[in-house]
């Protein structure tokens, strides 16, 4: 049987979270909390399970859920969507992804990446039969270089994917970039696939850039996020796409015979949970603080932090304590001194390797002490 | 914006859901069940969120419920799967149906159909790039004419979708028909992609004929099923894919990047609720009371019932009533008369309208009664 994705072996987060399994290590690998979620929010289900809503959700989202998620838009972006029109819930960030690019990439489409890249945008865009061309972030900022991205684009250049806050690099993209994305996608008349997933793990009193603040912009892009992140549930699968009805129609037909619907229960108890603007608002204040911890903790180690102003994730450079690939680190720190983490080449098409690790520090204090407590005797 | 699907509108099935609503009609049309589910299985699910199994699940599954799949499948077929390679749980069987098909169909490929067939089937074959080769099942008993699929295999049929039970039509496969589709299979090296999702819901004593009791059959199948039919929680939207290891292996490349893993306090509920073989086992003799009941209510009507030997749907016809073509027949009946049912010749490619209305059964005895009052008096 011929592959169509020959090259695809299983992911480095299932294959560090088994190692750090097996190796009885401490897991900053793979993106998850290691907390207890809002108990409100599990009650919630609870009720909307037992009050009957077990049937099939409607197609683009329960409607309660897209209302609320039309509030929540309004009110963290100063953007009027239109629920029946420019939301559709999806079974993870990751379908949203993927029938977004399913509704328009096709044969010969060439789509813009920027690397390092999250792992499913690449074969994403293979599987439908387009040509994603990666471009490499600007060293050491993780800065998008526009004039290169106007270099590459050609007659079939058909879409952008950015991500903002980024994993793995905790970059963000600032009101310029976004300026200029702008611009490019007007003139060429580009797609733009905006993954913000980590849209409220943004610190320092940055504001996040999601592409819905920009008219012109938004009217081009398809906005992903993730529930399984603002709410620490990345079990329960459960994300959304926002795009202008015109596009998002395309989307539906993708998405309808892709998955057709998402977890009832589930969803009208978000609808509920999303009325208490406490449940969200403050996530970047929790996040900064761990962020922040995890730094404090890492001192005084050869580790070295790169800026993280977004994300659940810190990238640090190894080279003060060895020279050797980042995959081997990985390994020698897991199996060797029992603290899990994600080697950064393998989100380069290219397996760029800057000896940089990715820690996950979305964990209890006491988790990121006994991790940090390991680092500081490398 | 080209569209990858411009011939494809909303779904018929959210159509009539719709109407029914609008229009106050008792809902018989889209196929979900109307009564409560077993609270047993609620409070698992909500002993699992409370119990701090909220992130994700392992990308093919939780290993528990696919252990209990593989337990299920070797009890009911006889048949020893491997629930490390084997066995792939799904965000519904749309996502496996479709995840099958990224992993094998690329473009050029043809794949034979069989009408009236399921409305994903076409759209995932397209998105992939494949052809779709429609062939009608024979009239009047929706069987398969074997000789008809060999005239049309050319040297570009990759694979064979089949549908036992049948949605829409009450039709199930029988052991010759396995047998001749093994050989087919074989002599043209075809993959079988065999959709099972109602394979509790047949009646009368007849055996599923599952492409797992047949071992060359099964070496070149995927097979899928669905646990919110078994469970009567459509709107759980948990399925899973069986194949052999070299299949599944190419499926779950295609899955990690469609879906990448599913709700895992629904999993592990699922997983426990599975070990009380008692919660599946009967589910036969459950839906043909009810299939037995809504012929029973509808005798003396003027509507005539087909055979129905599994699924939960009845196909009547409604001759002696009306001339006027099936969609307008149902929405007449939706409207006018306060039942909704779904046209068949929407599962058709060709649009063939043998003046046939499909019923949903799975409804309590007082729904079934109030549809049929109405439906004795036309
Ligand atoms: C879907 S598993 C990967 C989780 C994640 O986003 C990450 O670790 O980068
Ligand atoms: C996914 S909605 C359709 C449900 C169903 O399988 C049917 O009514 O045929």
């Amino acid at each position: 049987i011929p592959s169509r994705l020959p090259d695809v072996g299983t992911s480095i987060f299932t294959v560090m979270s088994k190692m750090a399994l097996d190796y009885g290590a401490i897991n900053l690998s793979q993106g998850f909390p290691d907390f207890s979620i809002d108990r409100t929010i599990i009650e919630l289900v609870h009720r909307y399970m037992v009050e009957d809503h077990n049937q099939y959700a409607p197609m683009p989202g329960a409607v309660a859920l897209r209302n609320a998620i039309a509030g929540v838009i309004g009110r963290t972006y100063g953007r009027t969507v239109d629920p029946e029109t420019e939301i559709t819930v999806t079974p993870g960030a990751t379908e949203a992804i993927f029938s977004i690019i399913a509704a328009f990439i096709t044969t010969g489409d060439e789509v813009l990446l920027f690397d390092p890249s999250y792992d499913s945008y690449n074969p994403a865009v293979r599987l439908n039969g387009g040509i994603p061309v990666h471009l490499h972030m600007r060293q050491p900022d993780f800065s998008i270089d526009w004039a290169e991205v106007r270099q590459k684009i050609t007659s079939r250049t058909r879409m952008i994917m950015i991500n903002t806050p980024h994993n793995p690099t905790g970059a963000v993209l600032s009101e310029a970039d976004l300026r200029e994305l702008e611009r490019i996608a007007l003139q060429h008349h580009l797609l733009v696939l905006s993954d913000e997933v980590y849209e409220r793990l943004i610190y320092d009193g940055t504001p996040h850039q999601s592409v819905l603040r920009y008219p012109g912009l938004a009217a081009q892009s398809l906005a992903v996020f993730s529930f399984g992140k603002t709410f620490h549930a990345t079990g329960w699968k459960v994300g959304y796409a926002v795009g202008p009805a015109a596009l998002m129609k395309e989307v539906r037909k993708a998405h309808q015979f892709i998955a057709f619907s998402v977890n009832t229960p589930v969803q009208l108890a978000l609808a509920e949970y999303l009325q208490t603007p406490d449940h969200y608002e403050r996530l970047g204040d929790f996040y900064q603080q761990k962020r922040d911890f995890f730094l404090e903790q890492i001192k005084g180690s050869s580790f070295e932090p790169r800026p993280c102003k977004g994300s659940y994730f810190q990238l640090v450079s190894y080279r003060g304590i060895s020279s050797q690939p980042d995959v081997a680190m990985a390994e020698e720190l897991t199996q060797k001194f029992k603290v899990a983490a994600i080697p950064v080449s393998v989100f380069y098409q290219d397996k760029t390797d800057n000896r940089l690790l990715r820690f996950c520090f979305a964990k209890k204090e006491e988790t990121l002490a006994k991790a940090c407590e390991i680092l500081r005797k490398l």
